[in-house]
């Protein structure tokens, strides 16, 4: 018995999210078919974390076992031959029994990619937010900051949400912006059900001058929903890599709390 | 019983193609669809053409009939406010009673993207089609011309077309580079079901070298499939533009001639 890990991109415009489900296409349901397919038995992955309806990834992490002893290097050629290139497979290692692809994550960065000044675009509307106006740029880097460190996330997580904990860390949070794209950088050792986009969405009613910056650590401690309900669209947001050595962030963390 | 003029741009990705069916999502249907509920009527949409399976469009136009007589800006603003970014009307006007979107149609431009030296990524292969090695561009430049004027392109069409007269005139045909984005620009008085996707996928050929540029003249002759098996695929094709006045074209059409 052998254990995969897989590294994943994904253009999630046209499945219905992560999440294996009895009816419409998934990311899970699709690999795990190839996967059953190509190497004739019954094969289940598991994600590092559930992406959304219209999520993207640039590194989302799985492993499977498989009773067949097979080449990692083959497995991710027949797959990416299988699969269509809506989802590739950027890497595939055999990693020791013990890995786990959930258990094992020590962090995350998503990305969170937004256009200014851009209407509805057919070919631009599935991989970014559109915003059509302009946004305060000083304002949302005033307000960047606030959400660093060690926090209790409740005002930022959806309804849904079932885990009780909601503190997580934030390591690191930056935005490069080129002409009208803006990137976000969002990087913390775990992230609650719609984190990133409650938070992006907070950040973006900063840059049209409805929250003021200065009021993020307040926004944090009443814990409330009240003030922070808008989630920005699944479409700007991209799983981008998913980490297993907690020491990758040691410098960042030190860096961040002085 | 007002005529509307509308000019149509879509990410065709995520549809089975244009026409109406009875399962599966369409761009006539989503369009029809968003028209009747807005409007309180039965509406019916006629395309220029009917585009393929993922195959996309900057410029197509229909046509459709409605008791109602609401201003044209209003048909567009309420179309666009209903549907999802991936249809979205760029123009919407009154016509005269018999304006007919595909009886009056006097040419067509069809672009097709191109990008050399990429693997598939999800993130690009839906509206490009993404070709991993190098093409003779001197070779394929070299072939392009014998397209142009009016010809029999009973070698250049897919088996299921219906149409018997199978000659039509190219006025136009141009490539322009730039970094690894090869876009191709065809405009002609009509196209054959697939004629596009062939001629690129035979300049493919051209380009890879198995086909030579100065047989293309014989090739047509031959009116057989036998050469020109390749169709290039849907995700790079784009309907740009529709035209109603010959006149458009005069120029173009003597130049090439000469």
């Amino acid at each position: 018995m052998a254990n995969y890990k897989l590294i994943i991109a994904y253009n999630g415009a046209s499945y219905i999210g992560w999440q294996r489900q009895p009816k419409g296409r998934t990311i899970q349901g699709t690999i795990e078919k190839a996967l059953s397919r190509l190497f004739k038995e019954a094969i289940v992955i598991h994600g590092a974390g559930r992406t959304d309806k219209g999520v993207h990834a640039y590194g989302q992490v799985a492993h499977f076992n498989m009773t067949k002893d097979v080449p990692a290097d083959n497995v991710k050629r027949a797959l990416n031959h299988a699969l269509e290139p809506s989802i590739q497979i950027i890497d595939c290692e055999c990693v020791e029994r013990d890995f786990h692809s959930r258990y094992c994550c020590q962090g995350k960065t998503y990305i969170y990619r937004l256009k200014t000044h851009t209407q509805k675009d057919p070919f631009l509307s599935e991989c970014w937010m559109l915003y059509p106006k302009t946004l305060n740029e000083k304002a949302i880097r005033q307000a960047m900051p606030f959400f660093i460190g060690t926090h209790d996330f409740s005002a930022f997580t959806a309804a849904g949400s079932d885990k009780e904990d909601k503190v997580r860390t934030i390591y690191d949070f930056e935005l490069a912006i080129s002409n009208d794209e803006w990137v976000f950088n969002i990087t913390g050792n775990g992230f609650l059900y719609n984190m990133v986009r409650i938070i992006i969405g907070t950040l973006i009613k900063v840059g049209e001058g409805q929250i003021q910056a200065q009021s993020i650590p307040q926004l944090l401690k009443e814990k409330s929903r009240e003030k922070t309900r808008f989630t920005a669209p699944a479409e700007g947001l991209y799983l981008s890599k998913v980490y297993y050595k907690a020491i990758e962030y040691q410098k960042i963390q030190s860096d961040s709390k002085a």
